[in-house]
């Protein structure tokens, strides 16, 4: 049987049993039960040596007594009770196991010796499992969750394969907040059995998956790997953060996933040709994604940028700068344009300040419109959304006032928004934007239409130009912008 | 008259005049006159020459109505009427004036002309004044504002002075989040009269600043600055963030604040021999201030990691030893009493990974007792907030044990938290925190007490890791820590 067979099993079972199951508040058997209980629609069967019942469920004393079958095995046992359970799932004709329990080779030698018998017990009964010393995984399109725990994850085309449960569970945290929608998420934790490679192969070729993200501590088929991922990015982009980059960072890796990590600059070279989006932090594997999820592919490194007031104009010259974009020359017509907009007072160049006017949007198509701006940036208070009316007092006697003419300002802010993703898919230009004073963005119909567009302003135009600087790297690998 | 003394009256006017005070939601006279009504206890007098009221508030045609005296005029006009503006100041008497306009010496030769010639009339009639081209100003402790919006603020001992308005305005936004305190905020403007460098002389000597934030496009007195920074550093921490690094971005910076930026490396060395803090971002002077008002400076750059899972430990070392921080290496007797509170399965090592249990505060005391570390840094899911447990979905029927459970974990944590802060005294060593889930992190008792004693954790390691490393920076400078 395939392995895709198996994998197809994690994320679709239609039963799942739950070894070491608890009502014990606080245990990892305990939160991933619960979950399982409120989520998906399938058979959950709780096994616990003491019988009786957890959260309401009937608990078995073993996974033989399990009524029906069972697709999934999810292991919360002890290290030294891990073989037995995975006998167990043979003997049960389980296909799929998913090893939580920690304490295997990544904390000692006796560890690795049982791992290696949990995989020789596997191996002969025919089941594949992910881990051991892992935190699960999920499928938001089958509602299908082994985590222990979760912040609130948004359903959507960005999947995550991690070598750190912790850092993975970052990435869709982070992301919720940037309003970033996740399909799959796998913590491949010490890769007994399946790699990483294997994953990556599977969401190389799963439909709900339109861009890959991955934390890396090492590769175990390091060759393989590469061979994959320059297949995989013809078709969808590839976006690693691998950690253990300085020498103590890398023997705490070994410590960790007991994955070596090898050469900093070979790996960066490998990515390079492979085009693989190699990035530094967590965020930046949220921003990439967010960008590469709602913003078309630029032709090339020059930006436009518009900034409410010329610090922030500074602020993202530096920026886009030192990441080697370009700042655009404005046409005489683009000039033309913004000064029928804008007063006198406005900066008459790229970056583009109105000057202490609250406009945005108005700036925005010229630049979309000029053949010499590649991509634009927009930086201000409140990003696209509000403007700074948001922030003002606003006395009782004008509320009235106020909310008409807050009212007015959304009507247009939502057509002008509509007309600009017209104009960036049509000129195929992205649009990023940043904002300053995240916390107080107003949570309109504006905000909502950006969010649902995977278009929320990026905190800073620092994260913002990065984020921009990816996909000119994607594009130009691709060969759709030109090279430096 | 001191200038001193001109800036006392621009901090605690007992009289403000609004010169373009506005009923029109959305200009600057609007918002300006909206925060004076509604702040403080002054007198606050809007002029508009079209008389009737502002906000409820009898408008006054000309500063020359007014009946009593006006300590501080605010001036909203169009650039053309700014002279008339100043010399209507002149006649009243008025001590110190905000000039808010834009479009003088920043915007065309004309600008510049008139620019010189509200100088000249101030000069003459004994007034000092802010701007033009600025956002005003504000002082939390008098309840001072004069800025058009704003954000949330909190009063505390951070003050800023910023050549970009809303850099300045990003920087308290964005500590606002981060549970920082402010002072005192000026946007200086064009710095047609008073320079950077008087603000940073005044705030030297004033109580209420323990931290000088600087967002800086360029110095109209270099040599003065490095020498007020060299006094000040000695007493109170001053932090820089220089934009305009790049040939572009400076070129954008003398467009905006017409101040020449200088070499960039040349600012750097000068700094460093001045005990300045260099900070390269808004939210980088937000994290320094942080942890320099509520950390002790180490005594050297030995750092002990407690990390919620391998992974998070990966990417803090690697965080701390790209900033040149040191992995310290823990002492027999540490490991002797982290073996006594953790599982088997813990890392047995620095960085510190429990291995699955949720365990923080015990593992801090023995690494604040070990003579082997300078700092500590701990990185986890929520900081030191919270548990796993907050992120569990929690049955109906486990509703009062859970309860309980989380009675029980708050007060225990309150007290390990009160415990923690005496021993970060004790001891002289910070505490930095760092959570990769901020937006989930809980609002409960222990969030509050960390936040009002400046103790929230930093969104990721990266950035604890920066503000770890400036605290660092500074004590070897100040000679409390030894050096490389």
């Amino acid at each position: 049987m395939h392995l895709n067979h198996y994998l197809d099993h994690m994320f679709n079972a239609e039963s799942v049993a739950v070894i070491g199951a608890s009502n014990v508040l606080g245990k990892w058997g305990f939160g991933i039960i619960s979950l399982l209980l409120r989520n998906g629609g399938r058979k959950v069967y709780p096994v616990n040596r003491k019988g009786g019942d957890v959260l309401g469920a009937k608990a078995y004393r073993s996974l033989g007594e399990v009524p029906g079958p069972v697709d999934v095995a999810v292991i919360v046992t002890a290290v030294k009770d891990t073989p037995a359970a995975m006998e167990d799932c043979v003997r049960k004709g389980v296909k799929f196991a998913i090893v939580i329990s920690g304490g295997f080779s990544e904390a000692s030698e006796e560890g690795a010796r049982v791992e290696r018998e949990v995989v020789k017990i596997a191996r002969q009964g025919g089941i594949r499992f992910v881990g051991p010393n892992c935190m699960g995984h999920f499928d938001t399109y089958t509602d299908f969750f082994t985590i222990p725990f979760k912040n609130p994850v948004r359903k959507g085309p960005v999947s995550i394969i991690t070598q750190s449960g912790n850092s993975g569970i970052a990435v869709f945290a982070q992301g919720w907040d940037m309003g970033l929608g996740f399909s799959k998420y796998i913590n491949s934790g010490n890769e007994a059995d399946i790699h990483f490679e294997d994953y990556l192969e599977y969401l190389g070729q799963d439909e709900n998956t339109g861009v890959i993200l991955g934390y890396v501590e090492g590769f175990r088929e390091g060759k393989r790997f590469l061979e994959l991922a320059g297949d995989i990015t013809k078709r969808k982009p590839v976006v690693i953060f691998k950690a253990g980059r300085t020498e103590e960072g890398a023997r705490a890796a070994q410590s960790h996933s007991a994955a070596l990590s090898g050469s900093d600059a070979v790996s960066n070279a490998a990515f390079r040709q492979t085009g693989v989006i190699r990035v530094q932090k967590i965020g930046d594997l949220v921003d990439t994604a967010l960008a590469l999820v709602s913003q078309p592919l630029p032709r090339g490194r020059r930006v436009g940028v518009i900034s409410m007031g010329g610090g922030l104009g500074v602020i993202s010259t530096d920026a886009l700068r030192k990441l080697g974009l370009e700042m655009a020359r404005l046409s005489p017509e683009t000039i033309e344009k913004l000064n029928s907009v804008m007063s006198e007072r406005w900066s008459h160049g790229n970056p583009v300040d109105p000057g202490g006017d609250p406009i945005i949007y108005p700036c925005i198509w010229p630049l979309l419109e000029d053949e010499n701006v590649d991509a634009v940036m927009v930086v201000g208070g409140v990003g696209m959304v509000g403007g700074l009316t948001a922030l003002m007092p606003i006395p009782d006697l004008l509320k009235d006032d106020y909310a008409r003419f807050m009212e007015k300002s959304e009507r247009e802010m939502l057509a002008d928004l509509e007309r600009m993703m017209d104009m960036m898919k049509r000129h195929r230009k992205p649009v990023i934007a940043a904002s300053m004073v995240s916390g107080s963005v107003v949570k309109s119909r504006v905000y909502e239409k950006l969010e649902s567009n995977y278009l929320l302003p990026y905190p800073g135009p620092e994260r913002a130009a990065k984020a921009l600087s990816r996909l000119v790297e994607y594009s130009e690998y691709l060969g759709i912008a030109r090279g430096k």
